[in-house]
């Protein structure tokens, strides 16, 4: 693993070359930088160009994981990897190729494929690190949050805040597989994180298979409160968004379309924000998650953004373009857009009449930390 | 420099190490890693131990850069390096030994002494990098910010925002340091930079040298603000907080405590925020500024907090302790605070019924970052 | 009409009495307090007691409204009464008997039953008051808001921020009732309405009648909002909050208590606040609105409040208490809270196993205002 | 005193005269009308044109006191009334003519003219309602705001948040007359108001006479806060706004204008706003105040804004304009700026190189209301 942490300090190299408009590296300057070695130091002006570029440079790359490689991987690892204290959890990410071996999707965000046994539980623990899970196929698991059991269905959402202790249970005979997405590096950059065990077992109650969460019934219906709960914790009390609200959504959005009206993002492009229904905010402090439907034969405008996101195809089949890499994804394909590249995504040709083969796509992002720190930029390409 | 950027994919390397509770690595086991390194998978179970601790563990250290080698190092160059376009600047950054030979102080702080000659000018620029200069010595420099020209003098603060187009000229016949304070590392890691080369010269009217910024005498008044300007750029509006003031801050709550009265941070610890006049905030949406006195004979109690920091040491001697690092510092001297490790300041003995040959403390931290998005801890150890 | 606009000034009185601790009222003093009347002047010392009292003590006092005979003159206007530009609708408004005269339910709120009868419009018009429309019994009406035509029916509420254009038409052979609550008095009492006329008549394609309004096909999904469709204007997007939703959240709220998990507001004692799916705020800006469900056979804790309210009975019946004033209630009653006045409510006897009987409460209060310039206060007696 | 409160319900009358598009007066409708005037309602339709006019039309009317008269009444009140527990304050209020005898200077704002004799105490008290003081001339008093004197002199402003307990004393030999600024209308109109009594002696420690009070050696030093002692209650910590401070901030603006740059409201038209230093809001929750100086020969462009005004003369002298009221006006006058009547100010004729002669006018209003609920208006005409 290339990552390891070292424990005796890095040296440090001056970059002994002549900088845009510096001088040939004289004897005297060939001293002066191994006195800055010595020291520690070294000087902005042969490093300017790696640190402030014109525009982000991501050392991310843009990267397709097929679902079936994925899906194959992990049921292997099923059968050969316990999951339990220590380990964790049976969870497998995808590395970026662009970033030093480290197993980051992107410079903030981890992604990765959980599976899960029949009858086996993930034990319980808590982090700090906000963490949401999305389920593009299956069904059978239940994870259960602050001792509240939530169900786990194809096209279901469910966010998590940091802190919450949480555990998961497959109460069935099959294996089931989800997507994890989690602000790990992020908080490994930034040394943020906190972690601890919870309860190795959790309670035969816990191992309840409701159809709806009790944060549902509190949180679930539109535009209401409760006005006896409170909830000032970071984070989302809603622990689920089921897949027929944000289908139903994204149908109207369509329709309304048709229909003469706005709500849709571009013609034949619908989409949703997953929010806290607290305050509107997105419903992680770190990472912004959408689902976005863009109906046979449509093409989206190119859009850069400051920041990074992982898709997951959901349903459907089309091509997407992340700057200038291009592949034709389907259903469960993962890719990754690096800061400031260029995203275009293109349905397979039909009748956009019909909402039957549009592209699906599911979104996460780390647009929340850059709006709460004024460091968002977007840009619409003609 | 080690921190090039690579144009090839970063191998994968999987740890195939049995982590706790897991198997022994069985070939079966090594053929599934290598499944993993193919398709660049990590599995979590090998991993977790380094990416969710049970508390921040930063990968930078605590380490003390001394005020005298570096401003001999910084007068050398003033004599062999150039500023310029494309240089930019004669900065010369401290690279904390634990971060891979980055330029980093800190991992989202960057720090560097910056040094310009008689006569000599910073070309302008602008980028999102927010940035602040402090001064421990001298004067003799305005910094140009939006055409406003803004004395440097010892003692005095100046933050900058980012995307304001700035440049430093010296009109006087002695050299000048300062310290430059940025979260280039922050923005680099997040990929949310940009840059703008400005004009090679600055107007002869912006090389005027009053005494007050513009920008002080709009904003600088005590809890009045203009009328008819309007301020909705990130970042402080007022571009000098100056000593006089910082100082009269702290000695009058030092008074006040004697008088039997609140308002220091604890007894002989007097402390200011350096804030913005619109909304009370931190001059910098990124980056946190204080000033911190310690009275002669006084000890600060622990702190920890998430986050990193950077201290100056810009008056008085003393002891600081982080972790397990201790040094005695004087004038000018630098040091890094990693997240989470204890710090406590102590001020040469002496009669603490005189401020004078106080410890006198400047310090910046990435805490707004962690604020804005709920991740900020802070614990005062008994 | 008593509150008529006087044109000449009013003579000003200064109180001629000895007010507490105050001198008698000497021929200096009855020259002194002349000079006060012929400058408009008037002393505080003999009138703090009732500027300034301990706690509110309002003017406006409890009362009650009976459904059956607001229903029966709504009725009987809507046959002597048109409808049409200048008088603008067909609303009777509450006349709380403290408050002069004014038709002014509580110090800040008005309350109108509306009429609309078979093939009626009422003509557009926008104005900056806040508005809403509840509905405790009938359907037909539509009420079109910025051209998107909403459906009422009994259990729906609709919110209507102020400068929204908006007209009412009935498209049935039926008349329909329902009540109108707006922030009148408050901007009244403040001078800050505007108002302006709109069309005469509304288009054809305004005039249908759909189930769903399109507000709540972009709005009305639980946690999920359009991304491409901004809200920056006060108040909620989301224009029609359905009866099945409220119920079903009251019903899950009552279930969570008996499986014994929190969720009410105190046992027996469910409610439900209408929120704004931008940012989790009230509605609108100056009124807030609620459902309240008491089971049959409890009584809730008597609660104070700064600010008023205004409570509609929806369903059920019972007794409620306020002050010293006492009702026994039932369908469409409606009845006033006075600031600082104890208020509780007692569900007619029954078994509290069924939710049927339970007495269900609509409620609008004023306390988005004391909220937002933290003059709320909240007190739940023993 | 018109304004006593009432213990018999105010009788109910319908005005039944024909609305605009309504139909005559017939036997039915004058039965309708008593069956609503016995029901305690009120039909929209004969009031909306006083309820809902075009544009605020207050009942407040612009009206002008004269310093001269106000002193000569105030100094004999000093000799014939004493201050003392129950009438709290020898306070004499403004009382507009339009609204109806009540001592209310707007429909939101209280001012008044307080004074207090050689030797005397104002006894402590604390209340919701928030106040200020701000002095045209004299000194020797000090307010005793929760145990920290604030001294008073010529040009400084107080403000003095809800529920802070406070006194004043004077300890010098001479009488001192200041204005009392207060949110009494508001909170009485709308029950909002609390009030608690002090002690009636404060301690002789408190009857110190400092030239600065201990807020703002804490908090009036410019973009400078203290870190050990928090404030999250509502209004400004810092007490005491000088003069010497608001005279430079003008004179500095006038200045730059001078120079050729921006920081004006218009030209010859410098203007500051007293600002919170925790978080850049207003002084107090619901009263803006500011300062404004209108060079010599130089009129300020009308403007119109929602809410109501009230200012005083503090130096100069020159001709103001509300609506069609226009009066002379030198220091210390006082005058009420209803809700959308247009306000221009003249700086009598002069120089307008020197400051000397300037107008320099304090005002006060009720603006941060209506922004805080997004009622605000504002209209400079051309």
């Amino acid at each position: 693993m290339s990552a390891a942490q070292t424990d005796s300090p890095t040296p440090v190299t001056v970059r002994a070359v002549a900088a845009p408009g510096q001088p040939d590296v004289t004897p005297a300057l060939h001293e002066l930088y191994a006195g800055f070695e010595q020291e520690l130091l070294v000087p902005l002006w042969t490093e300017i160009g790696d640190l402030m570029p014109p525009h982000p440079r991501s050392r991310a790359v843009a990267h397709l994981w097929r679902w079936d490689r994925l899906i194959t991987l992990a049921e292997r690892a099923g059968r050969l990897v316990p999951v339990g204290r220590g380990g964790e959890r049976r969870a497998i990410a995808l590395a970026n190729p662009g970033l030093d071996g480290h197993p980051f999707a992107t410079p903030t965000l981890w992604a990765a494929i959980q599976f899960l046994m029949p009858g086996e539980d993930a034990p319980e623990h808590r982090h700090t690190q906000h963490a949401f899970r999305f389920i593009v196929e299956g069904s059978g698991v239940w994870t259960v949050v602050g001792g509240d059991p939530v169900p786990m269905n194809r096209g279901d959402f469910l966010p998590q805040a940091g802190w919450n202790w949480h555990a998961h249970h497959n109460q069935t005979d099959r294996p089931m597989a989800w997507i994890d997405g989690l602000d790990i590096p992020f908080q490994y950059r930034t040394d943020t994180q906190f972690f601890e065990f919870g309860r190795d077992r959790i309670s035969a109650i816990e191992r309840a298979t409701p159809e709806l969460s009790r944060s549902e019934r509190l949180w679930g219906h539109p535009g209401l409160r409760p006005i006896g709960v409170g909830h000032d914790r970071p984070g989302s009390p809603l622990l689920a968004y089921k897949w027929e609200h944000t289908d139903r959504a994204l149908t109207d959005q369509l329709q309304l379309e048709k229909e003469g009206h706005g709500g849709t993002v571009e013609p034949g492009h619908a989409a949703v924000r997953f929010s806290n229904p607290v305050d509107g905010s997105d419903v992680l402090p770190t990472v912004r998650t959408e689902f976005h439907r863009v109906v046979r034969g449509t093409e989206t405008a190119p859009v850069r953004e400051t920041g990074s996101s992982v898709y997951q195809v959901f349903d459907g089949s089309g091509t997407v373009t992340v700057g200038d890499r291009s592949w034709s994804v389907t259903r469960g394909d993962l890719f990754v857009v690096p800061s400031w590249q260029p995203f275009t995504a293109r349905s397979e040709a039909g009748s956009a009449d019909s909402d039957s083969g549009a592209l699906d796509l599911f979104r996460f992002t780390d647009a929340p930390i850059f709006e709460a720190l004024r460091l968002n930029r977007f840009q619409r390409d003609a």
